[in-house]
């Protein structure tokens, strides 16, 4: 993990700020679904063919360097990070802002409603916050017997299970209505969703659509190939039982920055 | 089939013009891989997931109609159109320029190795020749007898098949430099590769890499969802047995264009 701070230049975060939760004091009224859920911004990298990494568990690394002070930035602009339990197993995310001079840090939250991830003292996340150089997590789940001596871990640094009852699990998955509502309780009001490939896709969805305010896509100018973590939503069916466009962004913006392109824009509803 | 000629604002088309085959009595003078192959352009439009089509046999509009008009001004900078026979079947594609004021038509030509095209008086391509807005394709085959009336169709407008002797065929496939060379023959100097899925892939793998002088890929702010036919090269692999990217672009350029991108760029050899 690299202890280094970064900038980012402030010609390329104007470009950006149409696409953020708002700042100053009017922040709480952000266009989200309700008023009373957090702004959900969904974020990620990819490579041309969609890939988000080689392989499940391999940490990869596609966006250069500018792309990545982005993420920090966009990091400093929202309360909360989100990512999937697969997102903490496979890469041991640090999930802390090094924005030089971030007047404060984003909760981690990870989606974890089986308690998959084994983490310990030695966890990138958990390392940090007990520096003091980002939070402990909050950890979303269904399960409400945590291991006692990682409740112990997580709750001495601040963290915490956010137990939602088994009741709200449709297929083993919780509804984002349901996610970000718990999220809401907690006082964060504006969330980063980060990823991995099963989140993103949920997201794009036609159902979810409704909950994401803004969406912030990476390219990296690279082809992964076959066998990679997608982003690739499920197929839908028009009217006619032929398949249209999954998912479709309005209001599109390209922003070239180093070798990538960032794409902000909005979900169609 | 629209019937309307398209134009293509010069401040666009120079953004392009490092990326072209060059213009000009020097022109023969070609970045390929040998001075003898023609140059080869290796252009397509996706959506963010890589998709090309929602499915087999779908035409799917991906991109607006200012990157569409890009690619008839591409059509007008290249003296032939190459496609897989895949996209021939699925597509009845014209394979014309329809630029304003074009000075030539470009050659279309369709890798049919076992002539699975069964194209007729009616297809598009055999019309728009019929018509003087286009030209009769060349089709590179293995297989040298086709339907007598097909030929004499084809022959009569202009087109010829191109037969390779199948021992250039491996696994059913055509080297590209066997491909590029009766197409070089043809005194075709340079060669604008359109798709499909198939043909873009294997131009993207490493031993293929050297032929394709420029890449240029037009992304629309989409996701077409699982199913779809997608641009997705084969896995690489390292080294050290772990996988590493398939493809990258050197001296990459995002040009916003309506609501789409195009990223130009080199193969990484
Ligand atoms: N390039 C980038 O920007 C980027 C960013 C993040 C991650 N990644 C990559 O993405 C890969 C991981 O992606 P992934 O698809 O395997 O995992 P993921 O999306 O991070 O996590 C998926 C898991 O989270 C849980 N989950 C997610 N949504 C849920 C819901 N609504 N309700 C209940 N549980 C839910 C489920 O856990 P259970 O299975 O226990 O039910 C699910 O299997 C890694 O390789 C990582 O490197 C890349
Ligand atoms: N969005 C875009 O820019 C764009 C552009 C073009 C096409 N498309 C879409 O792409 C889809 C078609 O793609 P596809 O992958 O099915 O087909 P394709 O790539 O157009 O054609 C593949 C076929 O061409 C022949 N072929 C290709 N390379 C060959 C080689 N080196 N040697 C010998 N034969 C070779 C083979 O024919 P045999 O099977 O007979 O051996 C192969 O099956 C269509 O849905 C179309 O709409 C989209």
């Amino acid at each position: 993990m690299s202890e280094q701070t970064l900038t980012f230049p402030d010609h390329v975060a104007n470009k950006l700020e149409p696409h953020l939760p708002r700042l100053g004091p009017d922040r709480v009224e952000m266009p989200a679904a309700t008023s009373l859920l957090p702004f959900v911004t969904l974020t990620f990298a990819t490579s041309l063919d969609s890939g988000l990494s080689l392989a499940p568990g391999t940490r990869t690394t596609l966006s250069g360097s500018p792309s990545k002070a982005m993420t920090h930035y966009l990091r400093s602009r929202h309360d909360a990070i989100c990512i999937g339990v697969g997102t903490a197993v496979a890469d041991d995310p640090g999930l802390n802002c090094r924005l030089d001079g971030a007047a404060s840090q984003p909760r981690p939250i990870v989606i974890d409603p089986a308690l998959r991830w084994n983490f310990s003292t030695e966890s990138t996340v958990m390392r940090l916050a007990r520096a003091g150089r980002g939070l402990a997590p909050f950890i979303i789940t269904a399960n409400c017997e945590p291991h006692a001596s990682q409740k112990a871990l997580l709750e001495g640094l601040g963290g915490k299970y956010l137990v939602l009852p088994p009741a709200t699990l449709a297929k083993q998955r919780f509804q984002w209505d349901d996610i970000l509502q718990v999220i809401a309780a907690q006082g964060l009001r504006s969330i980063m969703v980060e990823g991995g490939g099963e989140v993103i896709n949920s997201l794009l969805e036609p159902q979810n659509a409704g909950h994401v305010g803004s969406v912030i896509v990476t390219i990296a100018p690279t082809w992964l190939g076959q066998g990679s973590v997608c982003v690739c939503p499920a197929r839908r069916m028009g009217p006619d039982g032929q398949p249209v466009a999954a998912a479709r962004l309005t209001e599109p913006h390209w922003i070239p920055l180093g070798e990538d392109v960032v794409l902000c824009g909005k979900l169609a509803k």
